[in-house]
């Protein structure tokens, strides 16, 4: 998915399409502004581990540039930028990046002067540019990976073309639209389907915001490729019943014990897929790892307002629990596939 | 909840509330014919396989009459009665009361005669609201039981009571509304409730048709009963996090083996429990155990329409899987509470 683009650089704002409104409408959102880009962020217009991380990225450009419209001094700005990176707190890419191109924030001529904000800003755009860059080409190179993975572990190398073809389940979004470039676990689906590998993918709805329903059926139709929508409480008794090959799914933040915090409802499926000895693959790049976590008690998970769960058909005055996110103990995990390694969680 | 009833025989019609649409509208539906009866059942306005066990009692006595009006023969009869008793497949209430009443249609002195269609509608009509009523009563002493249960398992017995009061997981709607009385699941619920030593109950909203968020919610809103709404994937989570400590749901279909089909969603809490080392018990009536049905595989599952899963914000063409329950194998389950005893699943 190339037009529109998912997320850019234009003209010192950042251009996004709004994922609030997919798959009803396709509609790119103009951001000038901090306070924007956080709106956008929170309510999730902009979602998906590794484009909060691009975003972020851009992010820091942006404080740049409406630092320099309105004389902000060095404290102002570093506190936007703190402001960018603490917008959502699961996903560690979104930090992480942020504090990547902040680093390019000070010029080495102007340190030496004492500057304390003297600021390169071609340097830190072409730096938050290259991370979108990066995280696109990071993303086909984990895809093809994490495919080579699924075809040997379930039998289904090219060989046996026809023979066995996967049937493959997945959990919220985690494509284009999560990631730029191809994706991470819909990119090794993806890969899978140019294989000729691939059946056809279950796609769970994902409550309450409906990742799953509204923006993996729209990438996969968009893509041709043939998939079942199921409601979340179906994925673990599809997968009792033989009627899935593998489980796939991203991640948030991957612990250094090989712990995984990914989109609520994960677990149950990592649960299931365990039972039933097929392979869980979690897909995500490198930056996904966090060494600084030391397991999944320790990633901070999101608590969402109680309105997105609520809002659907509850009596008025319902209180709701929204936990955006689960952990997945490492020893459910089957493999971890980054850009680079097909690794069995083990401390990182 | 006694007014309006749930399910009720009025002047030879079928009183309904249509639990379609609660919690917007609180409506009755009135029913004179077996179409109206298969059409309510089948769109859910009645459900939970205790009350379409009592329905299904009323839907006989209802045929009766029709048939009077229409002057159906024996044959015709017999039909529309096993339309009733097929309309939906999975929970054996609906078969098994519809049967029960069915053999009240011959009265001895009309079969002596050998009259096929001489029927004593009193009798039939008597029969049924004997279903109801039992019903009723059953669902009182089996949440009194399962309650009993759950204070000891969970060590929350009245002694200890301010100590330890308990937040229990359910799934679905398993209250008045599906039982009549006070419910199975939603009735053990109630008498921890009313014995002191509830702290809250966790509700998942249950999708496709939310009857967790739409009919559990208001059922223990109106009792007065402190609870909290998640989405369905969000419920391993919870318990894997020391936030439950029991799971109690209902059952549409007990096999013989002990196997429990109940609605989709159920199969991942058990999973979610077993892990956790907390309680996972299912309330039901006698009535649900089938020992006509072997073990899990054996019960049918329903499949239903897939605009239930792709109405809500799918891409248009999005194609869905559909199915209304799962099976959670016996060995995941701690105990099967019914009106007469607390079993370990077992070869019943």
């Amino acid at each position: 998915m190339d037009t529109p683009d998912v997320l850019a650089w234009r003209d010192g704002r950042i251009e996004a399409l709004d994922q609030t409104v997919l798959p009803y409408q396709v509609r790119t959102l103009s951001i000038a502004t901090v306070d924007e880009l956080i709106d956008a962020i929170t309510r999730l217009a902009i979602r998906g581990a590794p484009l909060l991380g691009a975003a972020g990225a851009l992010g820091v450009a942006l404080a740049v540039r409406q630092g320099e419209r309105e004389r902000w001094d060095a404290a102002r700005l570093a506190a936007e930028i703190d402001r960018i990176a603490a917008a959502r707190p699961t996903a560690v890419n979104l930090a992480r990046e942020v504090r990547a191109v902040a680093a390019h924030l000070r010029t080495e001529a102007g340190a030496a002067r004492g500057e304390a904000a003297s600021i390169d800003a071609a340097a830190v755009e072409a730096a938050a540019v290259g991370v979108l860059a990066e995280a696109a080409e990071v993303s086909r190179r984990l895809s093809v990976r994490g495919a080579a993975f699924l075809r040997g572990a379930c039998g289904a190398d090219r060989e046996g073309r026809g023979d066995r073809r996967l049937r493959v389940h997945t959990h919220c979004n985690t494509g284009a639209l999560a990631c730029l470039g191809w994706g991470t676990a819909l990119g090794v689906i993806r890969a899978l389907h140019e294989e000729g590998v691939l059946d056809h993918v279950i796609v769970d709805e994902t409550r309450p915001l409906l990742q799953g329903a509204r923006l993996t059926c729209w990438e996969l139709g968009r893509l041709g490729i043939e998939h079942r929508l199921i409601c979340d409480g179906a994925g673990p008794f599809l997968i009792s019943q033989g009627l899935v090959d593998a489980v796939v799914v991203g991640a948030d933040r991957i612990a250094a014990n090989g712990d995984v915090a990914n989109k609520i409802g994960t677990y149950s499926l990592a649960l299931a897929a365990h039972r039933a000895g097929i392979p869980f693959v979690v897909a995500a790049p490198e930056s996904t790892i966090d060494p600084d976590t030391p397991d999944g008690a320790a990633i901070p998970i999101e608590l969402r307002a109680e309105e997105e769960v609520t809002g659907t058909a509850a009596p008025a005055g319902t209180r709701a629990v929204n936990f955006a996110f689960d952990v997945t103990p490492a020893e459910l995990i089957t493999v971890i596939v980054t850009q680079d390694r097909v690794v069995k969680p083990q401390p990182f």
